[in-house]
């Protein structure tokens, strides 16, 4: 069942890293939150995890109405989804545990309700086999952690998700300055963490094979590579590369060897050795500075970076939930 | 033989694109710069990048001395190498071109003179085999275009390279402000190519799949992954990301499941109907918008970054050119 009615209470299940991360994102777009979690201590840990991420939401700039004091907490699922216009889904990577609890927001839940699911292991297809009555309005909506500071919003729908579903939930993310991509079909981890693994499978390759440290390799990339990735995805950077001639240029004369380089990349094995050779060049690049000082860091600089693309961004074509 | 004379005079051999962006960079360090090259109206094209990149030269703060007026060009290579401490060689990426002109640069420059390529496709060890008096003092110093702008270079010695040119070399680039790493063997791409290439393959999998468009990979990366690795290293990001057990406690649960994962990526064949994908989800995505003015976006964006990062950085350890 479609709707055009606005999303403006959201039902949080889970509040760990995740679940933690989207209610503070969501109070800051001025939304009202009600969250449920059955572990002990679950709704100081999240005020204290919101209340701390406030600042840096504040600098990424809040939306009218946004407040704290929107977040209602319960241990009591049905209490926490009755009244919510979305389900933001953030359970244990579970898949016995997710189709039960379908089962169960799928009963209590009116059907233009959109349950969206944080799954980044997980098949919809699967999970909404546990929802009888409305498997359609359940989506995956993966976020890249943590959604509060990094805006990107994967969406793929099930074997039987309706494609209304799929619109309108990147919509929504998109209304409220979430970064939407559509995936056409589900692939075990999405698009960005299989990014992520592919380009670790040869930083490990090249430390494995001892050509580089894993300090020097991390410095190869966020000094040259992960600069330009930092502002733009790698084949816009190509139709720049290109020149005058862009992205049909670099097609016709330098894909063809990249693509032979493919055939030279490595595969290493995983060994305890590789990982303590691993350890010891990232406790040498951290250089003592504590877990929490560099986390400071980085997130100072992510907060500056987003200003700035902000600020230089010309106009894209915004999530496209259609596009082939 | 080793020195510790200071480098202050560049002969930059070749001015096509990396050879100017390196004239440009040299220069706005303060150092002297005697160009050459056999192209027609080299120079008059030398000297109008070097001055369309100088308001970025200025904004990334430029030396004591640093002037446009520092560039001599000339024709003749032995005027243009004559008096020089390095030289930055950018010629054409063959090897029996590069051979001869290593043993015409051995024979005129003195014993103490670094020659430094810029060749990301050869390799040193066929490189200085062509300069039979000192082939140690020549080394591979491989920027990531443009060096202007982006500050990585890749060292990597051959199998004649002295290790005393290998580190005279990471504290001449590292002392103008340039990053650093160095290869402890030599492999094809270097380091920061291959790890483009490793992303690209997966990127482009996902595409010739039909999971994803070139469009929507791209926001993927850059408002995702790509927003993380324009601040930090990937492995580094692991320590934060791991909590307070840092990498120890990442390798511990997150990392197996990873190098799982590489099982499933994909290895696509880059056919002329994939290219042409590619080439209609850039043309889609730039929105209308030209080369140059998505080039002035990224450049600005890329400029501001470097500034963010120069302001939160802590201190890690410089380029390490005896790390394992």
């Amino acid at each position: 069942m479609s709707s055009n009615k606005a999303i403006r209470r959201i039902a949080i299940i889970g509040t760990g890293v995740i679940g933690a991360s989207w209610t503070a994102l969501f109070l800051a777009k001025g939304l009202q939150v009600v969250a449920t979690d059955i572990a002990p201590n679950a709704e100081a840990s999240l005020r204290k995890f919101v209340e701390s991420a406030w600042p840096a939401l504040k600098r990424l700039g809040l939306s009218p109405g946004a407040s704290q004091s929107n977040l209602k907490f319960t241990a009591a699922l049905p209490q926490a989804i009755a009244g919510a216009d979305l389900v933001q889904e953030n359970g244990p990577e579970r898949i016995d545990f997710k189709q039960k609890l379908y089962g169960q927001l799928d009963e209590l839940l009116p059907a233009d309700v959109i349950i969206a699911s944080s799954s980044s292991g997980l098949k919809m297809s699967d999970i909404q086999s546990g929802a009888a009555s409305h498997p359609e309005r359940c989506v995956i909506a993966h976020p890249f952690n943590p959604p509060h500071l990094i805006p990107l919003v994967e969406i793929v729908g099930g074997a039987t998700t309706s494609e209304a579903t799929i619109q309108r939930a990147a919509e929504f993310y998109t209304s409220i300055g979430q970064r939407t991509v559509r995936l056409n079909k589900e692939m075990p981890g999405h698009v960005a963490n299989r990014l992520q693994a592919a380009l670790a499978r040869e930083v490990y390759y090249l430390v494995a094979d001892g050509v580089v440290s894993a300090a020097d390799v991390d410095t190869a990339l966020c000094w040259g590579p992960g600069l330009r990735w930092g502002v733009m995805g790698p084949s816009l950077l190509w139709h720049l590369g290109g020149g005058a001639g862009g992205i049909e240029h670099f097609m016709d004369t330098l894909m063809d060897p990249m693509a032979a380089a493919w055939k030279t990349l490595g595969n290493p094995q995983m060994t305890p050795e590789l990982k303590q050779t691993i350890v010891d060049g990232v406790l040498a690049e951290a250089n003592g500075h504590s877990v929490d000082e560099l986390s400071a860091e980085r997130d100072a600089m992510l907060l500056a970076l987003q200003a700035t693309r902000a600020e230089h961004e010309l106009s894209r074509p915004l999530g496209s939930p259609s596009a082939a």
